[in-house]
């Protein structure tokens, strides 16, 4: 197991409906040294690629991007979303339905921070369903720019997010990819890769 | 002039309204240098300070609260805001008026993150009218937690927010404060210290 596995298993919470609560060391407290190895380890995974900037998505994202564009010493660009899209010829934008809150979220990035032959690494700290990645992927072909990775703490490997970025083609890592997870026995199997 | 008000002068945009736009390094595109230079004047600021946590409020507080945390090796919480106060016996919830979006957000942590005893420094990219701060100083208060200092890296000084604090007592450290701002000539004037 790696740490982070062992950081879910420790202290995660499992609720009933598949739910992981990681929000004491990942997505409302944060837990410096998880995303010191989260950062650590992204920059091993994507060794020998050529990176320009660290895209993700407000707000959970942020904290593992900055910390990884501060060992590649790159910009961060975080996208917004919920914002109704009623100027959109300054930005770029894409839509991701969120499962959780049952609603179609626009997600955009203002034009100047992605630009044409850009490297670009997107992080996130889960993917499920991969919409909200799939947004930013949009995105990014918006600009003209290349997505030379896809970066992930925790992935939900039954949903299908996972999958279908894999058959894309792209280059996908996932710290820690969840296959099942009992809420009555609080266990959960990771994948074994 | 500091690292950080030559910065909003080479890169700020000034817009009719008092409207300072820093979002090319500091709220939307995160230039990382920057970053680390805010961090580091935070640390030489409270030098001396005891600090167990850092905390802010999301989203784009989150960046810098991560940089100082990596420095003082301590958590960050980031506040969430704009949910419904549905269910707030596990949360410390207070309430911070936008000016800008002209409504009332709840401002809220998750009770176990925020604890009796805790020397808390918080910190965020902007202060004006202080809503926010002040919410986030209700939560710490409403933990048992001590407020050890706030760090804000552009202070709109002509706003009442670093008034009220400065007069609360507060540790307020300010990395730039802009006293006026001329949309017409791109001029902004800092505040001497």
């Amino acid at each position: 197991m790696n740490f982070l596995e062992e950081k879910i298993l420790a202290d995660g919470i499992i609720k009933p409906g598949n739910i992981l609560k990681v929000d004491n060391f990942l997505n409302h407290q944060i837990d410096i040294d998880i995303m010191r190895q989260i950062a650590n380890e992204f920059k091993r995974r994507f060794r020998g690629k050529t990176v320009t900037k660290i895209l993700t998505i407000e707000a959970s994202g942020i904290a593992i991007a900055t910390m990884l564009a501060d060992m590649y010493d790159v910009p961060v660009v975080f996208a917004k979303k919920g914002e109704t899209a009623n100027c959109t010829d300054d930005k770029f934008v894409s839509q991701a339905y969120s499962f959780t809150h049952k609603k179609m979220n626009n997600v955009f990035v203002s034009r100047p921070y992605l630009n044409a032959g850009e490297k670009v690494l997107i992080v996130d700290d889960f993917l499920a369903d991969g919409q909200a990645m799939l947004a930013l992927i949009d995105i990014v072909k918006q600009a003209g720019a290349e997505v030379v990775g896809l970066g992930v703490a925790i992935e939900k490997g039954q949903q299908k997010g996972g999958e279908i970025l894999r058959a894309a083609g792209y280059h996908l890592e996932s710290i820690a990819i969840i296959d099942s997870m009992d809420a009555e026995k609080q266990t959960v199997n990771f994948r074994k890769l």
